[in-house]
């Protein structure tokens, strides 16, 4: 059932297997990598405009989100929502970060079986949702802060990726 | 199998229906919406920074998209990307624009069935894929421009809603 290539049209039970999910995710997560190499290292870390934060702030949220989210769905430990990283103010210090994210966001998917998406569960010692709610939420708050950031990139006249390459 | 309600853990076997895609979609178009309504009259139609377009030409990429990507692959009929709409300069006419939309797009989803989602078409004459990817891109691409408009308000100096909203 995990996987469409086995569903003939007739006996389709699903529109969206956890397989297509992490590839919708992780394709996402490719772009928003982009996104990240494209700054220039100095405004990754000092640009922002209207009051908001720079790119690497919302980078670092997204980081603290995403691994760290899928280790407490599938592990079960509760830790406080991180939001802040070493980086030495190099680019390639978060872009490291956010390739272990990438690998443990993996491995944890492997563990999740379908009947796991609609369990309840408390996030981060905050947030009450269904699992399938926090990782729709933690894509779409990805997407969402990733618009922001092209907005910075075309102020900064760098020409963002186009938005359907994954 | 479309209503998550007369499932028991035991027999899952889908991490998302049509019925919460459908509310997933319309749960962001009211924070779109919400959007919107933030704006200025004036500033819709004609701020806009880093040589991008106004939030209503946003807004109108979004309806051109979501009822009559719908409509297309229910119906079947193939009419080219439409971007502009009549508004003479108000809000109040794009917003109405929203609303047909959301009725639109919740009657056109009455009429999907589950093995629609894996259906692989052509869209608008151009694009490839299936029933769902494009559903998921309508949706991110939704997303993507909003939290470009959140970029647009804060820079106007107002309060966009909370992401989470919907």
């Amino acid at each position: 059932m995990e996987n469409s290539n086995n569903q003939t049209k007739e006996n389709v039970t699903t529109i969206l297997t956890p397989d297509e999910l992490l590839k919708h995710w992780q394709g996402h997560r490719t772009l928003t990598r982009r996104v990240i190499e494209l700054f220039p290292e100095k405004e990754f870390f000092t640009y922002k405009i209207g009051g908001m934060r720079t790119f690497a702030e919302m980078t670092m949220e997204l980081i603290g989100i995403a691994a760290p989210g899928m280790k407490e769905i599938v592990i079960g430990n509760t830790e406080k929502l991180r939001e802040d990283f070493d980086h030495g103010g190099k680019k390639s210090a978060i872009l490291e970060l956010w390739d272990k994210s990438t690998e443990e966001i993996n491995s944890y998917w492997e563990q999740l079986e379908t009947k796991d998406f609609s369990r309840e569960m408390k996030l981060f010692g905050e947030y009450d949702g269904t699992v399938m709610s926090f990782i729709l939420y933690f894509i779409d708050n990805e997407v969402h802060h990733r618009g922001q950031g092209y907005v910075y990139l075309r102020t900064l006249n760098i020409e963002p990726p186009f938005f359907w390459e994954r």
